[in-house]
């Protein structure tokens, strides 16, 4: 997508490599909304510090992340004996894995390189299999996001408010993102729409990360408290809710994602708003057989406590909102049950939720 | 209520008068919930800037500073002339009125206390009786949610979790509060019960005001985002929501409330979870028809794209939260239809919102 600078708008990606420089590229993320700035990771431990301190987050960004550094880490290595690389290899894949070590993301995508890589008979062959193998991830990253936009910009009609909760955005991926590639696709094609962007509490995607997105893409857009959503809808404000997902139960539809799509889901329900679910096809997982299975994060309760934000000194500070003697509660995440949501948007098509299973074998499901 | 100041609970109320100083005591709302306060007006004038300045809020709360300050700008005159006297309240009666203007309560309060001192026939009697007015208004809010408490409490059972949504406690009235009534008076009761404060973004006056009441009087709570209420119903940790109103149909049963107050209520809907509206009876307008008729007013932008807390070095500030080229929309409040609360808690007995109507006699309605 695109970032505005010095008022023009320049080609960007989420994540990318230097093969000369063997960096990785990366937006720091920690620094938006009020800074844009590039990072190159200089080597595999870089790379994983970059994943561990959130530098980069986002299923597809931290899988590709974690492909490029793998590449990295194989690119690095002097010698010969494939022994001896094959070993360093694995301390590479090791350093990268324990740097988020809930996500599947960074595994799969490291399970792909390494596969590939395999096929190599030298080591200079491997290194160069490592790094073709971790472009051809992020590239197909990007094919799938691509996928989910032209499926999904057929929901975009001229004139339309759309909701959006938290970041499922190119931020979030290599490029276009889930959640938001039926909006940047809907501009392609020329089509004019609003989006709402939902600021998400209590670490405000949507006000940061969401609303920062659109501003570069020039998508007309406002920012809402959570709270406003269900007014807006009473009013006939909004037309159209499309989030992302972390998971998505490919046995039973359901539905996880950042806290607070539930209640957006019950409000779209009950004003018979759309609401669909954007996701490439690795966030379905095949193997739990219900929501109630999948672990709800309790997260620190500082997020809900205060709030991070540029003080008028131009000093980015967290401040505390919350009486100085009360706790909190802060789940991360909720579950939405297949009966709210009126379509799953992929690659290869809108789905219903509960179609999931039927069309299994043309989704990725490995029995 | 009580205030916890070095370690010890010593009883406070949000207004009162200090008779020998002639001036009015309030707590310093704009303090709260980092630092406590009680400032004293010494003339109307100040008086009215403080309702003004927002350092005091809540319709009680101002109904009965604009009551104390008509008296102590009446206790301020000196002089025996009757007429030059009653040009004087009217200059203090109209200098209140403006500090808010478009609220009901310090003109209803101020009404009150200037039909009473009527009665008085020299400039030291009608004096007398405006104080007595005044103090009469304050004992009645008091004794209005007390009995809100005592109604509300048959619902509060040993080991009950509780949601309230924004402040609706003692801080808005002169004390006890609506919303927080049937807490305070269950507590009080020996009862035992855990209570979610619902940050209230975008004022946050859940997480500030709400949190700050609880935990001065030792009731058990938890701050949650806005976006965590569904999550917690779903699993069965919410079985009750209190709410306070900022203006019930006497002949409807809609509500008006703040903005997110919908939301809790189609949720609480949705799991059969028990939603009740607790208010005084000067909350409930007998004049509007529908609930569409009721302005929303849209606030400042500002605060949906940050948030006001201390900083580390102990400052308080705002901060940007938002990306700083995005807009925003704030609507303050929201309607809830009558179908969605299963009782509106008044001093005299719980109603069904269709009720009201119906009991308008028993309910002060003056046709």
């Amino acid at each position: 997508m695109n970032v505005i600078q010095g008022g023009r708008a320049r080609p960007c990606r989420t994540v990318s490599f230097d093969r000369p420089a063997n960096t990785v590229l990366l937006i720091e993320q920690r620094l938006l909304p009020h800074e844009f700035k590039i990072v190159a990771t200089l080597n595999y431990r870089e790379t994983a510090a970059a994943i561990r301190t959130m530098v980069v987050r986002g299923a597809g960004a931290i899988g590709a992340t974690a492909a490029y550094g793998l590449a990295q880490g194989a690119l690095a290595f002097r010698g010969a004996n494939l022994n001896t690389f094959g070993k360093h290899v694995e301390r590479v894949y090791q350093t990268l894995k324990d740097a988020r070590p809930t996500a599947v993301d960074p595994v799969n995508a490291m399970n792909e390189v390494r596969k590939v890589m395999r096929l190599g008979t030298t080591v200079g062959e491997q290194q160069v299999l490592a790094l073709a193998a971790a472009e051809e991830f992020a590239s197909s990253d990007v094919e799938h996001c691509r996928a989910i936009g032209k499926h999904g910009a057929r929901l975009i009609r001229n004139g339309l408010q759309v909701l959006t909760h938290c970041n499922a955005g190119w931020l979030a991926f290599v490029d276009i993102g889930s959640a938001t590639a039926p909006l940047y696709e809907a501009q392609a094609q020329g089509k004019t729409f609003h989006v709402f962007c939902d600021e998400t509490r209590p670490r405000s995607q949507g006000a940061t990360l969401t609303a920062w997105e659109l501003a570069q893409q020039k998508i007309p857009h406002q920012i809402i408290a959570d709270n406003a959503a269900g007014h807006l809808m009473q009013r006939g404000e909004i037309d159209l809710v499309i989030v992302g997902s972390d998971r998505v139960l490919g046995r039973t539809g359901e539905v996880a994602n950042k806290i607070g799509t539930y209640t957006k889901a019950v409000l779209a329900h009950r004003h018979q708003i759309p609401f669909y679910v954007a996701i490439p096809l690795s966030t379905i997982d095949w193997n739990l057989k219900r929501g109630s299975e999948i672990p709800i994060e309790e997260r620190e309760v500082s997020e809900v406590l205060g709030a991070w934000g540029m003080t008028s000194a131009k000093k980015r500070e967290y401040v505390r909102v919350a009486n100085p003697t009360s706790g909190a509660r802060n789940p991360g995440f909720d579950v939405t049950p297949p009966e709210l949501i009126t379509g799953i948007i992929t690659p290869v098509g809108i789905l219903k939720p509960k179609a999931l299973w039927q069309r299994r074998r043309d989704l990725g499901y490995k029995s």
